[in-house]
């Protein structure tokens, strides 16, 4: 059974305190491992990642096998069927119509006292885009990563995904076409970040990792970051629908069941104002697991995780939102506009009765890696900034250094930096004697 | 003695290659220590966090003493001297103003197939702020962590600073009053952090942690990352001078100065096309090393992580510049914007003669936080950003969902994700029964 809550309980805000599951530290048992994982891929390079693939996925692989080949990736092309291709090529279109966008804009000008600033933005070199294999090796997840890289002016993008006895996923060739990949390697796990990471003989380093992966691939993500930038380590979907009781209770049933369906992990959390209505929820969402084609994972997520919560009125639910910071949030009433304006936290927002979360996950085009376990709280999803990096641009001439620089002097002083005092106050000298 | 570097030695690039120290993985040797002095504060609280203030910082603190009183900031304002005063407030003024530049933009549209995007951003609700204690408890430092949460609209900034036998910095409380920030604690280690991230009795927990620490601040951010957001974290400093023969020789051995004195592990990097001019500057760094407050220091970081590159046109120094990514990068000639667009990693530009580095780091406007150890490869500085997160909006009615549904059907059947597939056909077919 999921969760009940109901606003008017007494013990309401400790019952949301143990719904919210927050990342905790970050220390594993699977650290060390990780790390000598690591360390014999900085030792012994593609042979490392041989004898890895070898023992994790089942396969001999070699230099001439490590990386897919162009006619293996037309041969995928061909397996997909034109629906889904022309399906995919959409969502490659709209996430890269949404992603342009976000890109930022350079900036430059003089102030008041004469000193030039601005900033410069510039896309990173090389950036690695991991894919999970097997059964969770999701064609959506390698556009969201790849589109906006690509957007941002990443010249190259290497990606690997391991291929258990080495079948590939056509629809994740496909996607990795469409979306500009510019290299793909056929390994995965820790052993594929530590090649990115420190590069090997055949594959060269990348400076940014991104994507989706299982403990030992987030943990070795946690190693390399500083070595290389990472993106946030995603912990478990979650969902938080709000819904008055004038939603066929089916629709919402789906919604809910479409988090609970990724992951045992996986957290629905459905806010409402009619407790008829949210049984109504209840029923059709036992109706739709019968029968469901993920059902175990899709009733144990929901039982173990998800929550009905009873409201008196839905303006009291931005308040329960913001303590949970959902990564991904529907408003499926009338006025979404109204509830929205007091939410503070969310990773995305789905307005009203027809945006299902599900449409965010392909095809609206906003990127669908966002931030989970609460995080929205003070980070965003992935986009096109995260592929690019910001210089400062600070110039002086003899005047404005004379108009700034005696206020800088006095604070390197104060801090005890005698050559950062003196770097501005001899340039200051000269111009004291030498005036024009 | 520095390193001597020519473009045309046989072995010029692994040199340079020797010269860039790249961070590595992350495991610390320390990382037990820290584990358990951050599961002692959560389990014992602000106890744990007056037993460890004790231990490391030699003075009894309770909750009386905890907090900064008022009565103590006003103290300070009143020892620091009106020039340090108003040196501070220009600063705070010249940060805030730069940094309100960049405070991003919502958006909202429709497009052609119907669908409502955009997204919005709003600020942190809690940011605390580490500042280191004793000889590098900086006032600058404090202003350049605090005034972009403050112009991000941070509602609460808290900051924490170790006070080795209870001894305060006035001109870091003076900084902290003017940037604006809500609450000082005076501890600092790795129980300050995990103070900030989980709460205690006396401190709430905040969302971000920013700000430069010791070893054992920096493992404990990594480990309760995740947690709550934390900045980048930093290496040592770093400077790299690209100057012609036609300035004094003493302005650029002051600028290169201005790192090596920070720490024994700053580098400052020299490059000129010009071997005689090298040797002037070489030996102004010597004459400004006699006597100097921080020779030790200074001397040291010159002449072990030092460097001089000679190269036969400036030209060339880009191609070096873009493999260093350096912090910092000084271009001390009459054109530096033809030698600046071929340049792709940098964190802070100073262009020309009259832009020493120590004027970002006090006054400019500029983040003064700044990517290390060639992180400027893949992130920025800080800036208001870091304290903003980013909320997807997406919105369809029954017509736009008509126009992208069938496609994100398609996909999500080909990622065996059901409930997702249902929760948009379930609407098409609703829609399809009763057409408008």
């Amino acid at each position: 059974m999921p969760a009940l809550l109901n606003i008017n309980d007494k013990d309401f805000d400790a019952k949301l305190a143990r719904l919210t599951h927050r990342q905790s530290e970050n220390l594993s048992d699977i650290s060390g491992d990780v790390a000598n994982i690591i360390a014999d891929v900085r030792r012994d390079g593609d042979k490392a990642l041989y004898y890895f693939t070898q023992k994790f996925d089942g396969f001999t692989l070699n230099d001439d096998n490590l990386r897919v080949s162009q006619s293996e990736i037309d041969d995928a092309l061909n397996k997909v069927s034109d629906d889904q291709l022309s399906a995919l090529k959409m969502a490659a279109n709209r996430i890269a119509a949404y992603h342009e966008r976000q890109r930022p804009d350079d900036a430059l000008w003089v102030d008041d006292d004469g000193v030039t600033l601005g900033w410069r933005w510039g896309a990173v070199d090389a950036v690695g885009i991991y894919v999970p294999g097997g059964k969770a090796s999701y064609p959506s997840s390698v556009l969201m990563n790849a589109i906006p890289a690509k957007v941002a002016g990443v010249p190259r993008i290497a990606m690997v995904v391991p291929t258990p006895n080495n079948v590939m996923n056509p629809l994740v060739l496909a996607a990795a076409h469409i979306s500009g990949v510019s290299e793909i390697f056929r390994i995965g796990g820790a052993h594929a970040v530590a090649a990115l990471a420190y590069g090997t003989k055949n594959i060269t380093a990348v400076d940014k990792i991104v994507g989706p992966g299982n403990a030992f691939v987030a943990e070795a993500k946690r190693q390399i970051f500083g070595r290389v930038g990472i993106d946030t380590i995603a912990g478990p979907s979650e969902i938080l629908v709000v819904s008055d009781d004038k939603n066929n209770p089916s629709w919402i049933a789906a919604d809910l069941l479409s988090q609970s369906e990724h992951d045992p992990d996986a957290q629905s959390i459905f806010i409402t104002d009619n407790g008829d209505y949210a049984n109504h929820v209840c029923r059709a969402i036992e109706e739709q697991l019968n029968g469901h084609s993920r059902a175990d994972i899709a009733r144990t997520a929901w039982e173990n995780n998800g929550s009905v919560i009873i409201v008196n009125k839905l303006d009291e639910a931005p308040q329960i939102i913001n303590k949970i910071a959902p990564e991904h949030l529907e408003l499926a009433v009338d006025n979404p506009e109204s509830l929205m304006e007091n939410i503070r936290h969310a990773g995305a927002i789905f307005m009203g009765r027809h945006s299902p979360e599900a449409i965010g996950d392909y095809i609206a085009g906003p990127n669908h890696v966002l931030p989970t376990s609460g995080v929205a709280r003070f980070a965003s999803g992935l986009s096109t900034l995260d592929f690019m990096k910001r210089t400062s641009i600070i110039g002086c001439n003899a005047e404005s250094l004379a108009n700034i620089g005696p206020a800088a002097d006095i604070l390197a002083q104060g801090e005890g930096l005698e050559s950062h005092g003196r770097s501005i106050s001899i340039r200051l000298e000269q111009l004291n004697e030498s005036p024009k």
